[in-house]
């Protein structure tokens, strides 16, 4: 499907508005059905949209294993996914985003707070190490691989990565859309990642973290900054976070001894 | 409470990695309690929040006029706002993300995908006009008073101006959020906004878009991109949309009649 769509605007430079064809970022309305019943609505870039399904779920904690999904169906010009689990308790998606009050497996409120995140973010032990040359490399390839960035200033890239290689790069409007795509690729292919690395384009929030915890991947290299949440969980979830990539600088925030 | 903290960070600065005390942007979870149940959380940069929840709920379609609102009682240190509203009528957030499919009132499925939308965004028939050079000195008013921003990278702004003042500016992590909290703003104070105008920070979305229309100003003026949706949403619901304000560049997208 079109991820971008030429629009006519009006161009002002400096002297006069003129009238010009110009390229911006579409925005898909994706309904996900799950077991018969309609989980959530979500907008997103229109790609990856079966790793988008099943990484949405995944992370929600409604999916927890490959072997769990029977089938996705993808309905594209309607926009819908219709995904069939083993499991069909009713599930909705309030509960997995009501606020979890309270302590539990010794991880403080503050950190935790939705009922899904206590479940399903786990701790990275991975002793993988990065050192500084491999992060600005594999920054400088993520923005080569999005062009569609460069073209419409309006999307978000996330890249699974080797030390010298990007896996699989996703690119959306939404931030954490690129990596529920991650996610839904990772489910479907389930390659080891104790030596991976994911790089991306935006800003770390709490949620961002919580996603690269449940994707499992210990470095997290970033073009942008990241929230005092992020980081709390960062250092109690064991992935070392890298922000502000840009040129030659850059900040290692957490966990810096995976970086040599 | 604050928005930032400092914390211990590993800066390269080309030749080695030195330890210094950086600035972060606070993230702060937050949970609405609507007349005693619990209805949303979400995380947001700890100012106005008062604006915020009354926004929030206000922007999802639950209060629709000020009369409705019976108290709002904050505990800043739990991170929970107690709104009591005069219908109390059980609603859920679930209800109201629920995707709205068939047309209504002869707006089109894909513009308004969501119950709530349908009911509360509202054509602008505002016939207020602004000069480009009022656009630029609009957007250098918001990043000079966006210092936050400038520190630590990892917020965005968005402020209620008149054509040669801010009357509001909202400061958050999260894009939605700055416009919730001008939202509440105006629920309490109900200026008039048919001569009023939005500048913001981030890239405009379907739901950036769907938030200015329900607040009710015809005029959105961006740093960042538009997605093709929210420009259809902008034809349609009478929103001029201005986006890429850079230096001395700008792109009028949707309604140029009103840039004079």
């Amino acid at each position: 499907m079109e991820t971008t769509k030429n629009r006519t605007v009006f161009k002002y430079d400096g002297n006069a508005l003129i009238e010009q064809v110009d390229e911006v970022a579409s925005e898909y309305p994706f309904t996900i059905v799950l077991n018969g019943q309609e989980f959530a609505t979500l907008v997103c870039t229109p790609t990856h949209l079966k790793e988008m399904a099943i990484g949405f779920l995944t992370s929600e904690g409604v999916i927890r294993f490959p072997e769990e999904i029977v089938s996705v169906t993808l309905n594209e010009e309607r926009g819908f996914a219709y995904v069939e689990t083993t499991n069909k308790q009713p599930t909705s998606l309030e509960f997995y985003a009501k606020r979890f009050i309270g302590s539990c497996c010794g991880k403080s409120r503050q950190s935790f707070y939705f009922h899904n995140d206590v479940k399903t973010a786990k701790t990275v032990m991975s002793r993988n190490q990065i050192t500084v040359d491999q992060c600005f490399y594999l920054m400088e390839l993520l923005q080569q691989s999005s062009t569609h960035f460069q073209t419409t200033g309006g999307v978000h890239n996330a890249a699974l990565c080797s030390k010298n290689e990007i896996i699989i790069s996703c690119t959306d409007i939404g931030r954490h859309n690129t990596l529920d795509k991650i996610f839904g690729y990772w489910m479907q292919n389930r390659i080891h990642l104790h030596d991976k690395v994911i790089v991306f384009s935006g800003r770390i929030s709490s949620e961002v973290l919580l996603k690269v915890a449940k994707i499992g991947v210990g470095i997290l290299i970033s073009k942008s900054a990241p929230t005092d949440l992020a980081l709390e969980m960062a250092e109690e979830l064991g992935i070392t976070i890298i922000g502000f990539v840009r040129g030659r600088k850059m900040n290692v925030y957490t966990h810096p001894e995976r970086i040599v």
